[in-house]
């Protein structure tokens, strides 16, 4: 049994897209787990009610059985500076739901609202691990073969090798539990093959890597081998790379295939060929990704996020309980801390 | 009237390709210009000699009066150390090339082979312009509209914010003289709108560019812009990032478009519409990139270049030569450290 928190206030089709997006994930997670919203009351059960009286008519039982408010004063918005999420807005929806998760009322937390002000209130109330100083944010890349773990995408900008290490252990984790990867390898993003390549950040994490133990490390990736999901040594589950690098790529990989297929519709391919093929691409099936390295499970969307978007995010959530992932974490980075000592 | 120095032994397809690639050029280019393929002349003859006895017999003519061959005993291979081209190798293709520039018996050199080393060696014999440190690569990503100039694209992969703004004057003389830009318009890359985004360099590079006079500075630029040539605030033209980033966007970049015609392949689409795509998406069509800061011309091309992509360097050089390029750059940096020295 697990209860998910589901920020209903957050992202830009708040309340519409969280509510319908829990209606969706009750369709398809077991009858034993439960989801609550988490807003303005009055706000929410109208959204809620409009919703069971209309396309959600035949979820009404389930809805009334499985679906609870908690009430919450406050929003978090977009623009909202990070540090508002905890010194500010301590009433927000954001606040109150990731605190029913530390007071043992829920067990993982989801959100589309402002990305940056939940990695604060998430590393305050759910803290972090022994051994990380940040968390981390990964994003699944679309590959010919199966998606990519890339990290960190965006929550990092500058980093030292230390931190590029901790990454391939989260990703390491995260690529296990949630994707099912046996002994997840790992690649280190740099611009050639070779060692000495890249900048000194880097190369000395390269070296690191090579000597860590407990990481499936197969050297380093360059930016040509993402779309194949493999470096010259073999097949790659998971990218390291500092925050800068990987949220410019994400944007630019994100906004480049529509280009393409806009070039593809001037010479006569058709909307139903590019749809087909964008369905490979689509965000949306991925939903969330879990923030890495905080004790517990606050799953982030895209502040875009459609109903079908947040209904895998609220998957993504319960995956992440059921595998244990925040445990597993804690015991990877309790490992390497103590092979280090000896060492 | 130019010169153009074409080194016969560099590339992945040498001596076939750059020959075959200097005839392609002859056609295109004023009778007044004229060619040197530098290579071992044994070779580079025979290779030539078959060729026009072939598939460009209808050029003898014009081959015998304006290409010639300048004989040089050795070769820098793909996998030797830039340090081998000043040090090691006098007698290679690429440094005999580069000298007839520094003797004033070439305007350009245009080379496929080991960039690394002809990096060193136009820096070593060519010399940079006063306020450069370092000279940068910039490369032609295909947008939706025109070509957007991204540099540095991996020559320089440790920048400091200094080194950024040097790249915005290199890219906006370039955009201007070689694409025919007007007031070419330079975005930061980062990872937000705001100038307080990005990493420590980004926003140090951020506040001079804004100060910096002579530079059309139009603020940050994200990855998800790219495709489009423009930021929210309006088109750009040239885009600033560190090497490393350049590096992994632009290799990023020239396999994903395959990745994603792999797939639309699977849907149905047509192997003749997605080459009519894949035309827009051509890197041959560009050819070569000027290296940028050097006292003169050395054009740099994909180690894998076909000859028409041989070709289009070489009208590259012939664009650079005419537009003046070089000393466009020296006044502008000269220009800069002025109005530096006032403020």
């Amino acid at each position: 049994m697990a209860r998910i928190a589901l920020d209903a206030m957050g992202g830009d089709h708040a309340p519409a897209a969280p509510v319908a997006g829990a209606l969706l994930a009750l369709q398809e997670l077991d009858a034993a787990h439960s989801i609550q919203l988490v807003g303005r009351e009055e706000v929410v059960r109208a959204e809620l009610d409009r919703q069971l009286a209309g396309e959600f008519a035949s979820m009404r039982d389930a809805a009334a059985a499985r679906i609870s408010i908690v009430h919450a004063d406050d929003v978090i918005e977009m623009t909202d500076k990070p540090s508002v999420a905890i010194r500010g807005k301590p009433k927000s929806s954001m606040v109150v739901g990731l605190r029913l998760q530390a007071d043992g009322n829920a067990e993982a937390f989801v959100s589309a609202g402002n990305t940056g002000a939940q990695m604060a209130a998430s590393t305050f109330i759910l803290r972090l691990h022994d051994g990380i100083t940040r968390p981390a944010i990964s994003t699944l890349f679309p590959t010919v073969k199966n998606p990519l773990v890339v990290l960190d995408s965006g929550a990092n900008v500058d980093c030292s090798a230390q931190e590029l290490v901790s990454f391939a252990r989260l990703g390491s984790v995260y690529a296990a539990d949630i994707l099912g990867r046996t002994n997840p390898s790992v690649g280190l993003l740099s611009i050639g093959e070779e060692a000495e390549k890249g900048n000194a950040v880097v190369k000395e994490a390269h070296q690191l890597l090579r000597a860590a133990e407990g990481i499936n490390f197969q050297g380093n990736i360059e930016g040509r081998d993402l779309p194949m999901a493999a470096s010259e040594r073999g097949p790659i589950d998971v990218v390291v790379c500092d925050g800068f690098v990987g949220n410019v790529l994400l944007k630019f990989y994100e906004s480049v295939a529509p280009m393409i297929f806009g070039i593809l519709g001037k010479h006569g391919v058709t909307r139903e060929q590019i749809s087909g093929a964008l369905s490979h691409l689509d965000y949306a099936s991925v939903g969330g990704a879990p923030l890495l390295g905080v004790k517990g499970v606050s799953i982030i969307c895209h502040g875009k996020s459609s109903p079908k978007a947040i209904k895998n995010a609220v998957l993504v959530a319960m995956k992440t309980v059921e595998s244990n992932m925040s445990a597993h974490i804690g015991q990877a980075l309790s490992r390497a801390a103590k092979s280090e000592d000896v060492s």
